[in-house]
C-alpha cells in the first residue's frame, strides 16, 4: 500500500500491540466501577416492580432515617423535571421523556424503571435503604407486544401521545409514536410486473448488548459548582450534553472524564445514572458512585428493539426484482425513538429495487427504552429480506449468490429510502464470497446446511477533535475526544505516526476529558477511526506546517522552502541544513514556544459499505439445536488501519449475530398486568 | 481603563471571587497529600544524620524483611545514576548532582540528605522500616559557613570540583563552584572621584520558604510503561523534564498531573520525591504516595542561600554616586547553583552607577541545595545596598528619598551587570512614596524609626501554552499549562473573557496536565499572568477569527466582512445578519466542527519593575524586639488584571521580608563534625 506521497505505508496496515493491552491484560485499566475517591458515597436506585403503574405517592422518610444514609432523591430533585412540571411546551416533550426515564415522575412504564435513589456509606446500605422507600402504585394494564401495542384498543402508555406521520398528527392518542414512509417509483406497478411474489413476516426478539461491564458512574459536585463525572460511556461530550439539559446547567461547569469501557456496542451513549449521582453528590457534598448490577443493566438500560418485519418482494422469472415492500414494527420501549432510521436505511439498500416502499412504525411498549445496537436497527430487517431473497432465488431456480449478483445495488442505484449509492463494492464483496474456498467446500453429513447473507450499512462521519503536542524530545502527545472502545487510541496514533513519518512508539495517544479537547461525537457508527482519524491527520499536518515555519526561522529562509520527509526537515538543495523531528522539537522554545497541532473537523462525506457472510450449520432434528460448523465474513472495510482490530470487529459482530439469531431474547415481564394475556384469557 | 478597541475594560481591573475560592474555603481542593488511589502504598525516605560523610555500605535487608514493606530503593535503582556510574562525561555533572540530591550515592552532603526509600502499606510502617536500613558512614568534617567554605584549606564537599570563572577553570579544587563578574566603566576612577565612600559587610541567614503544604507526590507506573505523577509543584512540565532525565525515560510516557499547591514561593520547581516514588511504584506495581513531614521539608528541600554581601559605594558631596562595588558570597548548599543571577541582576540595578563592579561567588556548603525564593537571590544584596545608600544620604546630609531620586536608574541607564533600562518607573514609584501620607506622618514616641527601601526586579516571560474550546452553549473551556499558585486561573480567565467580550462566568479555566496542553514553563518569575496571559489572548483571538469564518460560511460572505463586537457577530451594514457568540457556538458542528483556539507562545519581551517600601518600627531597647508599626508598599505592577491578587502578592512579599529580616534562619546542623568549630577550638 502506498501513501499520497507515493511511499509504502510504514505504520498503517501493520498490527502493533494495542496501547491499552498491558493495562487491560494485567487488570490495571480503570473501568467505570473502579473509580475511587476520598469520602466516596455509594448510590442505589429503587426500581419499579410493575411494568405499568401510576405512582400515587412516594414516601422517602424511612429511607432517610436509615443509619448510614446521606441523601435520597426523586424526580422532584431533577431541575429539568421541575421546570417541565411548571410549563411543558411542545418542544420539551423529548426532554420530559428523558427526565422520566432518569427518575419516574407520574408513572412507571417498565419493570426496573428508576423511581428514587439513595446515597449511603456503602452499596449494601444504599440498597437496603432504597427498599424502605414507600411507593403507592395504581397498577395499570401493560402491553409488551409491538403489534398489540399498535392496536387502537391497546392500553395507552402515554395518554397524550399521537402518531406523527408525513400526513400529520393523528387525532386519537396511540402507542404508535411515529409512522415513517419512503416510496420509490410505483410499487403497485412493480408488483404487477412480477412473475412471482414472496411475502413473509418475521419476528426478532428484544435483545441486550450484554457488555461485560455494567453501567457505572461517579459524580462529584464541587463547592465551586463544578460537576465532575466519571462515567463508562461511548461519548463524554454526549453525557455532558445530556447532563446539561437534565440538570439545566452550563456545559462549562460540567466536566466529564470518561473511564475505560468494558464493552458498549451502542448501548453506552445514553446517560442513565449520571444525573442521579450528580444530584446525590450535590445534596451530600461528597462524591457518589453508582454501579448497576447485571440485573439492573438488563432491566433498565437499552436493549435493542424487538421487531415484527413484513417483507414482500416480487421478481421476474429470470430472477430480476421488480418491486419490494417492507413494513417495520419496532418496539421503542417505554419512550419513542426506536432505531428505525437504521432499519429503513438498510432494509432494501443492498439491492436495486425499481419500485419500492418502506413503512416504519415506532411503537411504545412497556419495556426499557430501546437503544442503538451495532448497525442500529439494521439487523432484523436485513435478516427478513435475506429470507425472502433466498426463497425467490429458490423459486426462480437461481443460485442464491447469482440472484444477489443480479440484483445488487450498484453505483448510481437510487435507494428506496432516498439517496443514491456511491462508491459501491457490492460486486467485489459477492465475488469474494464466490471465490472463497468456504463457498465451494463440500458440506458433508446429515442435517447440514449453508447459507449466505448480504447487506449494506451506511456508516457515519461527524464532529471530532484532537490536539497534538510536540514534546522537546521529539515524542508527541495526542489527545483525542473519542472514547476508545475498540482500540482506537492505537489506530489513531498509527495515523498520527504515519502522517508525522515517525515510529509509532513516538506517539502517545490519550482520551481527553470534556475540558481538555474540542467537541467530539461519541464512538459509534463506525466513525471513530475514520472521522477522528481525519482530525488526527489534520492535526499532524498542522504540526508539521508549524515546525516547517520554525525551521525556516532558524535557517532564515521562507517557510515554503522547508520540506519534511521521513523524519527530517530540510531547506532543499545540496548541503542545505537539516534537522530531525526530535532536533527541531528541542528548538521550539527559542523559536516561539510549543507547537500544538489542532484537528477539529466535521466529516460530512463518508462511504457506505457492503458485507456478506457464509455460514454452515448442523441442526439436531430432535432438539432443534443448531451448531455452527464454519463461518466466513467478507467485509469491505476500506483501508484497514490496524487489520487485527478490523478483524476483531467482524468476529465480534458475527458472534453477536449468532447469539441473537439462535439464543437471546427478553422474556416475560410483570405478567400480572399483561394486557395481551388478559385479553386472550 | 480602555482596551485597544477604545472601550472601557469590562473584566480586567475588576475583583471577582477566585474560581478556586469555594473549593479552598470548604477544604475540598485536592492538594498534593490528598491524592488517594486504590491499592496505594506509602513511601518514606531514610535521611542522613550527618552533614558530611562517606557512605561505606548500605544494607536494606532488614527493611525489606519488615512486615508490610513492599520495596526498598537506593541510588542504584536510579537509571540516570546507573548510566553516570558507567561513564561520567563533562556534560553530565549537573545530572549527577541532581541524581545525588535525589538519592545519595557515594557521600551524604547535609543532614537530611536522602539515602534510600521504602514503600509500605502505611506511612508509619514505611518510616519504621526506613530506620532498619543499615548505613555505614565515614564521618567527614562539614563546612557550614560560606566564607569558611571558600577558604583554600576548607574540607572539599566535591573533591573534583574546580572554580569556573571568565578567566577559566581553577587548577586547585575548591568549594567555590563559580565566580561571576560584571564590570561597568572603571571602578577605581569612580571611587577616586568620590568625596566619601561607605563600605559595609552584611550577612543574611539561610531561610526557608515555609509554604504551608509540605512536598508530596503520588506516582503510578503502569504496566504499559506509562508513568503518571501527581506532584505539588509550580510547574508540571518542569517535573516531567526532570523525571525524564533522572529516569532516562521518554517525555511522552510521563504524565504529570499537578495538584492544587499550598504555597511555593520558588521552592516547588525542583523534583525531590517524584523519581523515588516512581521507582517504588515500578518495583511494586502499585501507586506510591510520598509526603514529607515539616521537618523533612526544612532539612531536605531548598532553603534559599544564606549570604555574605560586601557593598562599597562612593558619592560626591552633592550626593551623586560615582562608583559602586558589590561582592556576593552565596551558599549554594550541597550542590552548585545558588541564585546569584538574581542577586547580581538587582544588586545595583535601581541606581545609575557610572562605574561599578559586581562579583558573585557560588559556594557549596553542607546544607540542603539552595533554591529560588521570591525574586531569587535579590533580597540580600538589595538589603545591603539600601543600608549603604541610607548611610551615604546621612553623610551627605541629603534626604534619603531625595538621594534615591537623584541617583535612580532612568530610561537608558546602563546597568552594571549588562543591559539597559527601558520602560522605567523609578521616578513615579519614588514620587508616590513622597506623596504618600505615611511618608510625612509624624512618628511619635520613643525608640521609633522610619525607613524606606527601593529596588528593581527584572521579571520574566518564556513559554506558555493554552487551548480554548468553544462549547455549544456559548461557554468556553480554557486549559492552560500554568499551575495556579496565586489565583492565575482567575486572572487568565479574565483575560479570555475580556478578549472574547463575554462575561467572566462564561469562561471556565482549568490547569492542564502535561498530556493535554503544550509545553509551559513553571509558575515563577512573575511570568504567569503575563506570559500565559499572552497565550490566552492569542487563543481567544484565534477562536474569534475561526468563528468569524464560520459566520461567513453561514451567511455566504467573505470572512473579512464579519466582525465581532460585544458578544455579537455581524456581517456589517444595516439589516445584515447577526449572531450572538452563543448562537454561533451552537452552529459549529454544521459549519466544520468544534472551534479550538490555540495560544502557544514564547514571550521574549517584558518590562522590569520598581518598588519601594516605607516602614515604621518601634525597638525595645531592653530586648531588641522590633515591632512593625506601619508598612506601606509602592509597586509598579503594570496593568493589574485582578487588583486583589496583585495586592496579595505585595502583602505576602512584605510579610515574608519582615520574617526574614527579624526572625528567621537556619541554625546548627551536625556540630560534631563542623570544621569551623573544630578549627576555632
Amino acid at each position: 500500500m502506498t501513501n499520497p506521497k507515493g511511499d509504502e505505508y510504514a505504520v498503517i496496515g501493520t498490527r502493533p500491540p494495542r496501547v491499552d493491552a498491558a493495562d487491560k491484560a494485567t487488570g490495571r485499566a480503570r473501568f467505570g466501577p473502579d473509580t475511587d475517591l476520598p469520602r466516596l458515597l455509594h448510590g442505589k436506585i429503587l426500581r419499579s416492580p410493575h411494568a405499568h403503574a401510576r405512582i400515587l405517592s412516594i414516601d422517602t422518610s424511612r429511607a432517610e432515617a436509615f443509619p448510614g444514609v446521606h441523601a435520597v432523591v426523586t424526580a422532584k430533585d431533577l431541575p429539568a423535571a421541575q421546570d417541565l412540571a411548571a410549563a411543558l411546551g411542545e418542544a420539551d416533550i423529548d426532554l420530559k421523556y428523558r427526565c422520566d426515564n432518569t427518575l419516574a415522575s407520574d408513572k412507571v412504564l417498565y419493570v426496573g424503571h428508576a423511581i428514587a435513589a439513595v446515597a449511603a456509606c456503602d452499596p449494601h446500605t444504599a440498597e437496603q435503604a432504597a427498599q424502605l422507600i414507600d411507593v403507592e402504585y395504581e397498577v395499570l394494564p401493560a402491553v409488551m407486544d409491538v403489534l398489540d401495542a399498535a392496536r387502537e384498543d391497546a392500553p395507552l402508555i402515554h395518554e397524550n401521545m399521537r402518531t406523527w406521520s408525513l400526513a400529520g398528527t393523528s387525532e386519537a392518542p396511540s402507542n404508535v409514536a411515529n409512522h415513517f414512509q419512503s416510496v420509490k417509483g410505483d410499487p403497485e406497478t412493480g408488483f404487477a410486473e412480477a412473475d412471482l411474489v414472496v411475502e413473509r413476516e418475521i419476528r426478532t426478539a428484544t435483545v441486550h448488548h450484554s457488555y461485560i461491564e455494567p453501567h457505572a458512574t461517579t459524580a462529584t459536585w464541587g463547592p465551586d459548582g463544578t460537576l465532575t463525572v466519571h462515567p463508562t460511556t461511548q461519548g463524554a461530550f454526549g453525557i455532558r450534553d445530556q447532563l446539561a439539559s437534565l440538570l439545566r446547567y452550563p456545559l462549562s461547569k460540567i466536566r466529564v472524564v470518561p473511564t475505560e469501557v468494558g464493552g458498549a456496542f451502542g448501548g453506552k451513549s445514553t446517560s442513565y445514572l449520571d444525573a442521579v449521582a450528580a444530584l446525590l453528590s450535590r445534596k451530600t457534598g461528597r462524591p457518589v458512585k453508582m454501579v448497576m448490577t447485571r440485573a439492573e443493566t438488563f432491566l433498565a438500560t437499552g436493549p435493542t428493539s424487538g421487531t415484527v418485519i413484513r417483507v414482500k418482494i416480487g421478481a421476474k422469472k429470470d430472477g430480476r426484482i421488480t418491486a419490494a415492500q417492507a413494513a417495520l414494527y419496532y418496539e421503542a420501549g417505554a419512550f419513542p425513538g426506536a432505531p428505525l432510521w437504521g432499519g429503513m436505511g438498510v432494509v432494501l439498500a443492498a439491492y436495486d429495487i425499481p419500485h419500492g416502499q418502506i413503512d416504519g412504525y415506532d411503537v411504545v411498549v412497556n419495556k426499557p427504552k430501546a437503544e442503538t445496537y451495532r448497525a442500529p436497527g439494521g439487523t432484523p430487517p436485513v435478516f427478513a429480506v435475506e429470507q425472502v431473497i433466498d426463497e425467490l432465488a429458490e423459486q426462480t431456480g437461481t443460485d442464491p449468490l447469482e440472484f444477489r449478483l443480479l440484483n445488487r445495488a450498484q453505483e448510481g442505484t437510487q435507494r428506496v429510502n432516498g439517496g443514491v449509492h456511491t462508491s459501491v463494492s457490492s460486486y467485489e464483496v459477492l465475488k469474494a464470497v464466490q471465490a472463497h474456498a468456504h463457498y465451494s467446500a463440500p458440506l458433508e453429513g446429515p442435517h447440514r446446511g449453508r447459507g449466505i447473507a448480504f447487506g449494506h450499512w451506511g456508516n457515519y462521519g461527524g464532529s471530532s477533535s484532537c490536539t497534538l503536542d510536540v514534546n522537546s524530545d521529539g515524542t508527541v502527545s495526542l489527545v483525542t475526544g473519542s472514547v476508545d472502545i475498540t482500540g482506537t487510541r492505537t489506530s489513531l496514533a498509527m495515523q498520527a505516526a504515519e502522517t508525522l513519518e515517525l515510529t509509532l512508539d513516538r506517539v502517545r495517544p490519550t482520551v481527553g476529558d470534556t475540558d481538555s479537547v474540542g467537541y467530539t461525537e461519541g464512538s459509534y457508527g463506525s466513525r471513530t477511526t475514520m472521522a477522528t482519524g481525519v482530525a488526527v491527520v489534520t492535526a499532524a499536518k498542522d504540526a508539521i506546517a508549524q515546525m516547517c515555519e520554525r525551521a525556516a526561522m532558524l535557517w532564515n529562509v521562507p517557510a515554503e522552502a522547508v520540506s519534511y520527509r521521513k523524519g527530517t526537515f530540510t531547506a532543499g538543495g545540496d548541503g542545505s541544513p537539516q534537522l530531525t523531528f526530535a532536533e527541531l522539537a528541542a528548538q521550539l522554545p527559542r523559536t516561539g514556544g510549543a507547537v500544538t497541532g489542532v484537528g477539529n473537523v466535521h466529516v460530512d462525506e463518508w462511504g457506505g459499505s457492503f458485507g456478506a457472510h457464509i455460514v454452515d450449520v448442523a441442526v439436531d432434528p430432535e432438539t432443534g439445536k443448531v451448531t455452527i460448523l464454519r463461518y466466513t465474513a467478507v467485509q469491505d472495510a476500506g483501508r484497514a488501519i490496524h487489520p487485527s482490530l478490523v478483524e476483531g470487529q467482524m468476529q465480534g459482530g458475527a458472534v453477536q449475530g449468532i447469539g441473537w439469531a439462535l439464543y437471546e431474547g427478553y422474556r416475560c415481564y410483570c405478567l400480572s398486568s399483561d394486557w395481551s394475556e388478559q385479553k386472550a384469557a
